[in-house]
């Protein structure tokens, strides 16, 4: 059992290809103040035009574009001042051929004008009356009632979490509350003897505190997930069997970070096996660090087995975890990630039909590799973002120009 | 007035230089389970070395290094097998030389052992005995006691945010409580008497919702800061003078998105200068668009005038007002902005010595821009992201290389 994970090993972008759990998150109505990043169950449209009235662009005033013809410093078109229109009400006076109204920025249009003249065009040398200096055209100065948005246009697409901007157009067209839907609730399971919870101030020999889950909750949380922290299982199949059975009917998702041993490993396959159809997808990526990584579905809901040691473990839940998360809560749109352009400082060998994933400083546009056994968490805080060694490449020479994905 | 702000205009790299404003918030504990994105208000150590005993990275046997010299295939070293280590305990048996105790991945190293031969560099043939086929230095197969934290080591650096991984590590180190830096409480007031709440279900002519204070409110919340929504103030001096000397008392950065007319943002304008000390600092960026905005520090409090259309108060906000909310908040690492390059789909022209900001869609590697009257909130939510032209500039060819920031 021990070596069979090294002879499976599945290409990452494989795995992510054909690991495709039925389990989607059910939908939910949120209040617009409480949707940011929140996942629209259908595309969320307009019930009316925006802004709904033909709006001035510019202070200035109404007129009809045609009597502003031929206007020039030299050579003023004269109009009477007939009235003037207040911000948020509509507008009191109706032009007539020759007259204007005075309006400022945001203000509806009055009836029969076409055009608003900015003020710097004109002067006002007599009461009752401007001169305007440059001829305008018919819409000039002017935004349509419809072209914010018109009647059932799509405000936001469904699938793609809301942002601040879509937030503000969904508050202009008065919607109020959003469908969405719900984040996926993923259980958080630590396995080993030697795992301690955090809280625990004194260490006994041979004890470690519990890194994964505190790292792993905090990544489901960014990716718009709910964690469900399940707490640590000794290594016996019985309890984790049950720990396990438990979290896959009352959860979206289910994390199990191994023991670090073989025989915890092989505890959390044998767990996973007992618990039903469709089981294991496949245990083994072709991944550093991660190789020993299990996805897994049990009735609908995915199951994902990660390293015992805390970086292979953030390292996979990150490239592999992550889609499958978005999946669940119908997330179609993965956010952007911030990269970096930067030139390796010395080589990084890799092997062929393997997915490299280095943690890396970068400094002065240097990308500066860090290695060490991938259980050293500080290897993770102290890195500025990763590069992946896509499986076709046989490594990177010194030199290369790589492109870091940046932790923010 | 009204044209005031075109001769007064100060270059934005000027303005978020020197405009510094002393607030700063101040701190407050947080549990690490809470303290996602927080911000470290001084630099967090571990008390302990950690692991915190040497540990196994393989699974075999702990030896010592000088026993298995010259051993291989043809030739193996043999051990006494004298134990094994349970996971979580203390390894109860100390080597003595020609000894060998099993040992899996992650255990306490024996007393006595400087490295560990890998079960696959092994054969079992007799009981009680194991054959060593290759040779292994001192330390192979072991993380030192203090290899991934030595005692007194930072683990989480003062003024950075907390990432996921920091929150590992912080758990493994036995952290559990953090003293951050409060979020800075950002007063977003609207102004306008066309602007309505967003929950008035049937406008009059003239009025529109209010877009900008939701969106205002996510962005906020996105970098860090705590809304504090102050509804709407009508166009009245007195009325908003009062609103925002309240403010003032009781938040550590007020916003005001300013009337669309030029009559409403003089009115901000004098009320922020009867606010006091040492007042404002410029009224008018070089930016497009934006212009119209107005940066002022009354007390120590920052203060931040934006434009009346919601497009170019959410744009300065994110470029001006984002860098002061983190200086507020003691934010010193900015989080990476995720950057696509692309090839510029038509010439936009700029002025020299002045910023615009382009919204743009990328299809294809290729960025187009959207243009429209700036008040068109639906620009900014069709957009992918946005292309700065620098101040230098006048303007960007077609076809030019172009770095789009990415809206997330």
């Amino acid at each position: 059992m021990a070596g069979k994970e090294f002879f499976t090993a599945l290409p990452v972008s494989e795995a992510l290809e054909g690991f495709q759990p039925r389990r989607r998150t059910g939908t939910e109505t949120v209040s617009r103040a409480d949707a940011l990043g929140r996942v629209p169950a259908a595309a969320l449209t307009s019930g009316a035009e925006l802004p709904g009235f033909p709006r001035s662009t510019v202070d200035g005033f109404a007129v009809r574009a045609a009597d502003t013809y031929g206007a020039s410093d030299g050579l003023p078109a004269y109009f009477d001042l007939i009235g003037a229109v207040r911000m948020g009400a509509a507008a009191e006076v109706a032009l007539r051929p020759g007259a204007a109204v005075q309006i400022p920025t945001g203000a509806a249009i009055p009836a029969g004008a076409d055009a608003v003249v900015m003020v710097e065009h004109t002067q006002a040398t007599l009461p009752e009356m401007i001169e305007v200096t440059r001829p305008v055209a018919v819409g000039e100065g002017i935004v349509r009632a419809d072209e914010d948005v018109a009647v059932g246009a799509e405000v936001a697409p469904a699938g793609r979490p809301l942002r601040a901007q879509d937030l503000g157009l969904l508050a202009a067209a008065g919607v109020t509350q959003v469908e969405v839907f719900a984040r996926p609730r993923v259980a958080i399971i630590s396995t080993g003897d030697e795992v301690v919870d955090p809280s625990v101030e004194q260490l006994r020999p041979g004890q470690v505190r519990d890194a994964t889950a505190s790292a792993l909750a905090a990544l489901v949380t960014e990716a718009g997930g709910e964690p469900s922290p399940r707490g640590i299982v000794r290594d016996d199949l019985e309890e984790l069997t049950k720990v396990l059975d438990t979290a896959v009917h009352d959860c979206d998702l289910v994390v199990v970070s191994a023991g670090s041993s073989v025989g915890a490993r092989d505890e959390t396959v044998a767990a996973v096996e007992s618990l039903g159809e469709p089981g294991i997808y496949c245990h083994g990526l072709a991944i550093k660090p991660g190789k020993p990584t299990l996805l897994a579905e049990c009735s609908d809901v995915p199951v994902i087995g990660l390293p015992g040691n805390p970086l292979s473990a953030l390292v996979v839940f990150r490239l592999v975890g992550l889609p499958v998360l978005r999946r669940v809560g119908s997330i179609e749109v993965a956010p952007a990630e911030p990269t970096m352009v930067a030139t390796l400082e010395r080589a990084v060998p890799s092997a062929a039909g393997r997915l490299d994933v280095v943690q890396v400083q970068v400094r002065d546009g240097i990308a500066l590799p860090l290695f060490g056994f991938s259980a050293l968490l500080s290897l993770l805080t102290s890195a500025d973002g990763y590069v992946v060694i896509p499986e076709a490449a046989t490594g990177l020479d010194a030199g290369a120009t790589v492109t870091v994905t940046a932790y923010r």
